[in-house]
C-alpha cells in the first residue's frame, strides 16, 4: 500500500483538501472539531506531512518531547534532571510523555508525527524501532537517546560490557571462583537490548579467568529490588550456592542483600554482592558498585540535541565512563 | 506603582500598541525578534494580560505546566507518575519545569503569565506565594498543589500531623521514653511549611504521653539519606542517647540506620527507627514506616485539575490517609 497522501486524509475526514491542509498546518481559522477530525484521519492513515510542508507549517515549535518508560525510578529521574537543565537553558520547553508498556510506546510514536508538536524527541532508557524513527526523521523531527545503548541513532550511554567487566573482574580478583549473576530485563521490552552487555561481560570475565559458566548460577528477573530478593533466594537454594553475586543494578543488589540478611548470612564474609549504578541508596547500604554518571548522560544528550537542532549531526553511541566503587559488601571468599 | 498596561509594554519594547498586542496574543504575523522584545518588556514590567484578552488570544492551550523542585527523588517521580497518567488520558500535554532553588521558582512564576503557554499549573511538593498565585489567577491559569499541605488553593496531600503521630505513638506504645527526632527541611524553601506538621506531631505525642520535650533529642537537617546519617551521629554522641528515633522521611531514616550499623549497634535491640513514606527501599531495608500513597496524590491532583478546567471549583486541603507499616526496625527498648 502506498503511503497516504493529503487527498486520502481529506476524504477520510470528509473535508476539502484545502481544509485538511489548513488543519494539519495549524492554521488559526479552522474549527476545533474539524481540526480534530482531520488529525484523527491523519493518524488512522499514518499520514506523514512532507518535511517541506512541515517547515511551511510553522518551522520550529520550541518544544522537545521526552519519552520515559518509568517516572518514579531514580535512574530515569536523574537522566531527566540532566536533560531538562540543558533544554531549559536553551529556552526549549519539555513535553513529558510517560509510556508504560509496548502498546503505549507504539501509540506515542503513531500519534506524534501527524501532530507535529515538537522539534525533537529524546527517549530515556528505551529503544525506538527503525520504522518509528524513520517516520520522525521524515518529518524533520530529530531523535536522541540517553541511558541505553543504541546503534542506529545519536545516543549517550555507558558501555555495558565495560561496566559489567568492572564488577565481575573485581569479584574474580578477590578470589571468588563461584560467582552468581542476577540478570535484569525490562518486561515491557522483551529482547532489548538484543545482546545485553551486562550479561556478555559476565561470560567474558569467567572465560578469561578460566572459570566454568554454570547456567544454574544465572537468574534472570525483571528490574527492581523485590525481584532481586527473590532471585537471591533461588541462588541460596542451590546445592552449592555462589560465594559472590553480581547484580545488573543496585536496586536488584539491595534486594539480594535483604535476602542474605534475613537468612542470617554475613555480607561479605558469607557472600559478596556487587551492583551497577551507584544509586543514592548504595552508599547508605554500603554496597560495592560500578558507578555510572546518570545525570551527566542526560546533560550530554541535551547538548547533542542542541547541536542537531542547530544543523549539526549527532554521534551514534557516545559512551561515558564508569568506575568501580569498593564499599563493604565485597571481600575475599572464606577459605 | 499602578500595574503596567499595554502602552507601557509597547513603549518599553519600542513598538506600536497594535504590534505589542499582536505579539502578546501570539498573532502569526509578528517577526520572531519583535515578539521576543515585547515578551521581554512584558516580563520586565510584570505585565498581566487581562483574562478577556487572554481568552481572545486563543483560549485553551491544551497544556499544563508541572513544576517540580527535585526530579531524581522517588517522592516527586511518583507524584509526577500519577499526575501525568490522568492528564494524558484527558489528552492534555504536560510541560515539565524543574525549579531548583528559590530564584528559579521566582523566575518561573515571573515568566509564565506573560507567555500564556498553559491552561494550568500543578506544583509538586513546594509552595507558591500568594502574589504569584494571584497573577496566575488573573490570567485565568488554574493552580493545584500535590504532595505538600497548602491552605489557600486546591491541593492534595497527606495530613502531616496524623502521619507524624502514627510514627511517634508507635514508639511510645512500644515503651520508649527517650525518643529522638530527625527533622528535615528543604534548604530551597526555608520556613516552609510555617508550622511543619511532622514536628508538631512529635511534640504533641510526647506531651500526651507525659514525656518531657528535650531539645537535645531533636536534630534538624536538609532532606536526604546522607544528612540522616550525620544526624544520627549527633544523637549517638549525646551523654544519654535516645532508645528510638523518628525520622521525617524514609531516606533520612535509612541514612540513620547506616550510622547505627557502622557503630555496631543492633536495630531494633539497641535502637528503634521509624520513617515516613514507604519508599520502595524501606521494604528492602526492613524499615518500619508510615506509608503514604504518593502516586495516588498525583492522580487525585490531576482529577481535581480536570474539574477546574471544566469550570468546577477545586477543594483546598484534600488529604489522603496514611497508615503505619510495622517492619523489623522497631521494637521495645532494652529494659
Amino acid at each position: 500500500m502506498p503511503p497516504a497522501n493529503m487527498a486520502d486524509v481529506a476524504r477520510r475526514a470528509g473535508v476539502s483538501m484545502a481544509t485538511a491542509s489548513r488543519a494539519l498546518s495549524n492554521h488559526p481559522h479552522v474549527a476545533a472539531e474539524t481540526r480534530a477530525r482531520v488529525l484523527a484521519a491523519a493518524e488512522q492513515l499514518s499520514y506523514v506531512i512532507s518535511p517541506e510542508a512541515s517547515r511551511l507549517a510553522g518551522g520550529s515549535t520550541g518544544r522537545v518531547a521526552v519519552v520515559v518508560p518509568h517516572l518514579s525510578r531514580w535512574f530515569f529521574g536523574a537522566l531527566l534532571d540532566g536533560l531538562e537543565s540543558v533544554l531549559r537553558d536553551a529556552d526549549l520547553d519539555v513535553l513529558l510523555y510517560h509510556v508504560g508498556d509496548t502498546a503505549d510506546r507504539r501509540d506515542f510514536f503513531q500519534r506524534l508525527p501527524a501532530r507535529r508538536k515538537v522539534d525533537a524527541v529524546v527517549v530515556l532508557g528505551m529503544p525506538v524501532r527503525d520504522d518509528e524513527r524513520a517516520r520522525l526523521e521524515l518529518m524533520g523531527v530529530h531523535i536522541v537517546a540517553a541511558g541505553g545503548q543504541v546503534e542506529s541513532y545519536p545516543s549517550v550511554s555507558i558501555d555495558d560490557v565495560t561496566a559489567g567487566r568492572q564488577a565481575v573482574d573485581h569479584l574474580i580478583l578477590l578470589g571468588h571462583r563461584r560467582i552468581g549473576m542476577i540478570a535484569a530485563v525490562d518486561p515491557a521490552e522483551p529482547g532489548w537490548p538484543a545482546a545485553p552487555g551486562r550479561a556478555l561481560a559476565y561470560r567474558a570475565a569467567l572465560a578469561d579467568a578460566g572459570l566454568p559458566d554454570d547456567p544454574e548460577l544465572v537468574v534472570t528477573v525483571d528490574w527492581g529490588g523485590r525481584n532481586g530478593a527473590e532471585a537471591m533466594k533461588r541462588l541460596l537454594s542451590l546445592r552449592e550456592p555462589p560465594t559472590a553475586v553480581y547484580a545488573h543494578s543496585d536496586e536488584v543488589a539491595l534486594g539480594a542483600m535483604r535476602t542474605l540478611r534475613r537468612a542470617g548470612l554475613r555480607i561479605p564474609a558469607d557472600m559478596s554482592v556487587v551492583g551497577i549504578d551507584d544509586h543514592p541508596m548504595a552508599e547508605l547500604a554500603d554496597l560495592t558498585t560500578v558507578a555510572q554518571p546518570v545525570r551527566e548522560q542526560g546533560v550530554r544528550a541535551g547538548r547533542m540535541l542542541l547541536e542537531l537542532l542547530a544543523g549539526g549531526s549527532g554521534t551514534v553511541g557516545v559512551s561515558v565512563p564508569t568506575r568501580l566503587v569498593v564499599r563493604g559488601s565485597t571481600g575475599p571468599p572464606r577459605s
